[in-house]
């Protein structure tokens, strides 16, 4: 499967199509637009008398088998090996058809490798879609009938909010949308961000895709009863929920002043001219931007030293504790139904980001297989972190401190009404951290506002006439670590336990110890806070020179609930992250994401990380593990009608790979260099005497020298 | 108790002594430098013919029956009440004798009301005494005797840290300190943070206090044997490890750049004269100082509603897990035995701080009982706090986007080897945050070389010759909400769980719902990750307007490991709140910390919130929670020499309190405001083109109008 074995004429040759800024196309690099280019032309080609229409053009893995060879002399500074081919997937249906395709070409030869119908399989949403379906729905006869119904006030706007399907009980074969509706009406109805969310209707449809026909229209409740089967029901006016700050009726608050961040000498970052290859503050990584997982953090490295070939998040899904139909569906997977990078925001400077910004492109193609550039989908910058380390002396009086700082990577996507913020964080002691923030708008259905909703316990009343179902958020994270090398990754669980009281060991009952226990073969586990258990990835081949104990890192981040969906739910079934926080598998390519390949009406049955998991298999330190962590959202008045940012953040900490504090050179934090200055109208500060120092015997003051 | 009963001329005359730039003291302002010393001036002149040596000049909690009537009359714009009379404890010992001696003054009257013996009990230490200590320790016979044992090198100096003593089974009547001893040699010596630990010697001694005489040597473990008991031992001279930026052999980086924070309009807080009743953003509440809890919050209210009538950190103790005497008794209780305000660095603007930043004072008394100002103990800052709510609007492609901003109130304390930085956050979502960074030098002894420790579970060799044991850090907060109201006050958990498969309920599998429990009676019980279990403090009086739900905040908190210490051992029956998550009492004045109030040798017995919630006392709208967390360090080389900072961070939320977003008025985050910039050399940004909005048919790009 890999090109190692390419003479240097074919390599020369192949590459011809995609060089960047005169340099060859790295294997590790995101798909360039001429690849992009180049597998759309040899899919059109390959099906003459067919129009495609594409879903996704994707870059595949490169086989790490014929990656590491290049990663390693990389470091080593030798001389390249041939890297792999290059090799797309096409994802597209021909006009007309239902069939679900998928191509592979090599774009190295410019060649079709293989073609196939994906047979019970759907392809992924895009905005371009949505917007479609919303517009057949909204035509449709069965809607319009639903609309007069409920005698919606004049002028009003109807909103149609398609989402992904979803699955239950009953199989579904042809490709379906689910369509919301809710009221934009009033005087402000033609504001850009006018919040018709706060006036959900009583209805949805199903819509069959591939002919945009409403196939079938879903009351939904609206009181205590599971279902709302009412022929006479009207639309009961409510009052409006606005978030724009020029629709707020008391206005924005004014006692907020400015706060500015700069750097007056740049930053200390840099970008390589391959536009994704970033070092920083002894860290090296490239941060490939992706359709499907958004960023891709690959052969992140430290000081010269590998410790993750690939990192990313998998998947993630939103389930909804609402049993009631056809509420029972709602069950996002936002990365294999929509893309985190598909769905990205383009980030302003400004808005999105403060302080000194650099900005990364994304790229997805139309329907037709040209580039779609995704502009500024990621931002980077650095932040202070507050205090890094510390010590006082109080012999001497002296303190010496260091400020912690970040480097932070953004990308913001839009899922309909919902947003995440996903953050890769660098820092200035070796660690590496994982941040996720919820925000945007609660999925939400009507609540009758004359009965008491109080007693339903799977969601609460927002506010008049409007329901917000209790929901999780269950998120995966892909980890294939590279501790000190390419090919020695084993994973270790560590327990903390008090030692049993006993007068030769533990005279006094104080005694705890820590355990490791190694992973031996593929399969999940928990985490559990009870005994402090942390999972850990180590090079079983190295060890640390004082410890004697592998060289690792291990992630810190706290045991959050399991997926609640039944295991005979399709919610379940399809979450194959859901039921445990930590999958351990064997690497393979083509094993990516936690839930499988294509989640649209997914059903089970076609792989993730419970099922690769499963397998049971002898490892052979060849570790991948599977990051499970989530919030379940018990939903308030507080969140509505936009929410608060949830944060939740994940540490990547070294753990014996270095021998000591790494943060150990960041230089001192003074005033000479941070120029903080005095609030105004504050005290000044009590300066340090220089008889603190020498007052020994009532203590030193302290303090720093500033 | 209280002195509501007064009559004016009385509080005129007593308040004289005790006013602040003109005003009258506030119930619950903290302890002025005059009220300090009356109160040291009526206990001397309550006992003629002996000599106080003061440990601590406090402020006794001002009846909260008496406080609240001011407080609520202040929310009313009332005339206010008579508030209680100020008294202070006094805590002292006559000059050679050996009683804890405590006295109670009625500040207001100046007049002593009542002074007993504490018999049992032992004063807390401070770094007065830790200097004195070290100081005899160095000059015993028998500690000479150990030094020329060891043969240390030509003009080394020793270090004696001394620490409290701890408890074991053994009963031990007097006042005791346990000293460690480093050698601080080589070159480097006599520079101000030469880091000694690195050379920690295998014994230690206790020291009777009162007479400063050493009564014992301990020999320290040092290999895979409990006891260390060789007579020729000799010292080992091992490399040093410095972590002064000045004695670094590589020297600090230099690529970090500068980053500054300025706030060219001034800061969004302000302090009244009272220097510490502090608003910002409708928030408001008084920080006081206090040399035991270091920062206590008093009436945190927002929008005028309060919220807490009192919250602060009530104790913290950090037990290790080496069980080899005589190490096992190394479990330091630092609020109780030292005091976070007493230990209160002093923070320099530019070190401890970057921004706009302003100081807050600290007050002790010396051992004769004048007022010793501790400068700068507090500093106050805004911080920018990343993306605060956002959302896109696909069909129009207009986002709208906030920054959350937090106010920051930071304490660093220094014991011993050890840093904590104490953290009350508030936030513009109406949210509060308590963040604890643990840093500094961890406590270590000496680890022989020649031996192979990596099989001992209760530590790491971190650096050659250097053994750090496994410890826990486990904090206490102490609440004491006021929902809405001062007078009415419970606690509920609330647990999600799945609801049963059922064809009626939940015909799908998919439901679950979030139930509510409210603590009726003393208690204590855990939090739990698998019901994604949290606790909340509710007004059981009013309920939200939508939800139909007692309104409330909760805590968000991830659940951590509990104590480890066996049930029968010192560590454990001292540390009253290390065993369950949360305990929930009855109000009272005089619980105030989590394991009693005398902690220097306690062996329990005298109160804490395990015996207060064990009373199981029915709930009467008076709740106080005590809530725990904690975090067991698994000790590793990159902690050494010096560690760079870990990071907790509790949040309390509304839940309720609230009828919409709290933040929906935060001003957008924009360009003109926020005046970000371009990192240097990085590509212009794409620009949002006109047209992307009205592209309906592909979707309009994502971002703010900057």
């Amino acid at each position: 499967m890999a090109g190692s074995n390419f003479n240097i004429e074919k390599l020369t040759k192949a590459m011809k199509h995609h060089k960047l800024e005169g340099e060859t196309v790295h294997p590790l690099a995101s798909l360039q637009p001429d690849e992009l280019r180049i597998a759309a032309r040899v899919v059109k080609a390959a099906n003459p008398g067919k129009v495609c229409l594409f879903r996704r053009i994707l870059l595949i893995e490169p086989p790490k088998s014929g990656v590491v060879p290049v990663l390693e002399a990389e470091i080593a500074g030798e001389p390249l090996p041939q890297g792999p081919i290059r090799r797309s997937q096409a994802l597209f249906y021909f006009q007309g058809e239902t069939e679900f395709m998928e191509a592979i070409v090599d774009i190295t030869h410019e060649r079709m490798l293989g073609q196939r119908h994906l047979e019970g399989e759907h392809g992924p949403g895009d905005d371009e879609e949505v917007l479609e379906i919303a517009k057949a729905s909204l035509e449709s006869a069965l809607v319009k009938k639903e609309l007069e119904r409920l005698q919606l006030p004049e002028g009003s706007e109807v909103i149609a909010e398609p989402w992904p399907y979803g699955s239950d009980d009953t199989e579904t074969p042809t490709r379906m949308s689910q369509v919301w509706f809710f009221l934009n009406y009033k005087d402000k109805k033609d504001h850009p961000s006018a919040n018709f969310y706060a006036h959900p209707l009583d209805f949805s449809c199903a819509v069959e895709i591939a002919t945009m026909e409403v196939v079938r229209i879903d009351r939904l409740p609206t009181d205590l009863e599971m279902t709302n089967e009412s022929q006479t029901a009207r639309f009961v006016p409510n009052p409006d929920c606005e978030y724009a700050p020029d629709l707020l009726p008391g206005g924005v608050r004014q006692d907020l002043k400015p706060l500015h961040i700069s750097q007056p000498e740049g930053v200390s970052f840099r970008i390589a001219p391959d536009g994704e290859t970033i070092t920083w503050q002894k860290w090296s990584f490239r941060c490939c931007f992706d359709v499907r997982e958004g960023m891709i953090l690959r052969n992140v490295c430290y000081d010269g030293r590998p410790l993750f070939y690939r990192m990313a998040l998998s998947e993630m899904t939103v389930p909804y504790g609402d049993p009631r139909s056809p509420l029972h569906r709602k069950s996002a997977f936002d990365l294999g139904e929509c893309g985190a990078g598909q769905t990205a925001n383009n980030l302003q400077l400004g808005c999105d980001c403060l302080g000194v910004i650099a900005y990364l492109d994304g790229l997805s193609c139309s329907h037709d297989g040209e580039p779609v550039v995704i502009p500024n989908a990621i931002c980077i910058h650095e932040q202070d972190a507050g205090l890094g380390w510390k010590h006082t002396n109080i012999r001497t009086g002296r303190a010496d401190v260091t400020r912690a700082r970040e480097l932070v990577l953004q990308l913001i996507v839009t899922v309909g009404n919902y947003e995440y913020c996903l953050y890769w964080i660098f820092d200035t002691a070796a660690n590496l951290h994982y941040e996720i923030r919820a925000t945007g708008i609660m999925s939400v259905t009507p609540a009758d506002p004359s009965v008491d909703l109080s007693t339903l316990g799977y969601g609460n009343v927002v506010a008049e006439g409007v329901f917000a179902p209790h929901h999780q958020h269950v998120f995966n994270l892909r980890i294939d670590p590279a501790i000190d090398s390419y090919r020695s990754s084993a994973v270790t669980y560590e327990d903390t336990h008090a030692m049993p009281r006993d007068p030769a060991t533990n005279p006094c009952g104080v005694g705890f110890v820590c355990k490791s226990t190694q992973v031996q073969n593929e399969s999940a586990f928990n985490l559990e806070h009870l005994t402090n258990r942390y999972v850990k990835m180590i090079n079983p081949n190295k060890r640390n020179k004082f410890t004697k104990k592998p060289i690792g890192y291990k992630i810190s981040a706290p045991p959050t609930q399991l997926g609640l969906a039944d295991p005979t739910s399709m919610h379940y079934i399809r979450g194959e992250f859901t039921d445990h926080h930590v999958h351990v598998t064997k690497y393979h390519d083509a094993e990516l994401w936690g839930s499988g390949e294509h989640l649209w009406q997914s059903r089970g049955g076609r792989g993730g990380c419970r099922t690769w998991a499963s397998r049971g298999r002898e490892m052979e330190d060849d570790a991948v593990l599977w990051f499970t962590l989530g919030f379940t959202h018990i939903t308030r008045p507080e969140d509505w009608p936009v929410m608060p940012s949830e944060t939740f953040r994940m540490h990547f900490k070294p753990v014996g790979f270095f021998d000591e504090n790494p943060a150990l050179d960041v230089p001192p934090s003074t005033q000479a260099v941070n120029k903080s200055v005095l609030a105004n109208g504050s005290a000044r500060p009590h300066e340090r005497r220089d008889s603190d120092s020498s007052n020994s015997s009532a203590g030193a003051s302290k303090c720093c020298r500033a």
